[in-house]
């Protein structure tokens, strides 16, 4: 076991900062290249984020704390984010992410007390039982999956454009 | 093909800040943890992104535009930054990252008029002819690669801690 309640808010604030950085002002060719149909681009990776800030991790913190095993969490609709959001902008958007995640890491630090909290167990629809400290661990590598999604699906815009280096670029062929 | 010259250097100016604002001030565990024996680490990576910088993608660019195909690339060992750098701090490497960038995109502008050079042809020792274009391209990859193997070491970092949500995290099974 490697985690630490401290190191996980590390990640958890950085992701959106990150993402502001670096797509913040990109071509739209970046931002809307995709890896064919039914994939997501950039931004839509973006507001799955926000929807999953939304309904996800705290709702089922909330749950695993005030409920225990006494009921499964509330669903969760990973496509939920497109049918949305269509209307504001990709800097808007981040910034939507930036605001709800730093809300929720908050929200975050006052449930949890590590010391008490980390071991408490909740009922997840497929799994069964789960700890808090799962869920949280589960919230930082979503975050780390959802980065190296974006920079896969831009990288695959070159995929024809690296000629013969191909053969070196392993993430060209990653899903 | 979906390469522009002004949309390559948007990712190259982007990488420096994004391990910038990603790493700077990470707790050691996420800065040093691999994926194993003769795996790199984040700092590792940077390195070798700064070793990049300084005997890869421009040397070769030059000797396109001024070689051609008469001799080939000079050797770039993909290991060398394992051998130094070691008594940087991290700061200092990501300082020194984004000071060579920022030099070598220079150097870009002022070698590569993309109406002129981008189909000029070199000889890579492997490869055979390859083109300026299939350089940049591949010098835009080579960042997203690396972004992406950060984040997927760091992922694994809590392959145990997820739980069961292992199953849902592909990440945590890619190389």
């Amino acid at each position: 076991m490697n985690f630490a309640m401290h190191e996980a808010v590390e990640v958890l604030e950085r992701t959106p900062l990150l993402l502001q950085h670096f797509l913040s002002g990109l071509a739209t060719g970046w931002l809307t290249c995709n890896e064919g149909e039914d994939t997501w681009n950039a931004v839509e990776v973006v507001e799955h984020l926000i929807e999953a800030e939304r309904t996800n991790w705290i709702p089922r913190l909330e749950t695993i704390l005030q409920e225990g095993e006494s009921k499964p969490f509330p669903p969760f609709d990973r496509f939920a984010h497109l049918n949305g959001h269509k209307e504001q902008s990709l800097a808007e958007k981040l910034q939507e992410f930036t605001a709800i995640r730093q809300q929720n890491i908050a929200r975050l630090k006052e449930l949890v007390d590590p010391a008490l909290h980390l071991e408490m167990t909740g009922l997840h629809p497929a799994f069964g039982s789960v700890k808090a400290r799962e869920l949280i661990s589960t919230w930082v590598v979503h975050d780390l999956t959802h980065i190296a999604q974006i920079v896969r699906v831009m990288a695959k815009r070159y995929k024809t454009d690296v000629g013969p280096w191909k053969a070196y670029l392993g993430i060209l062929q990653d899903r």
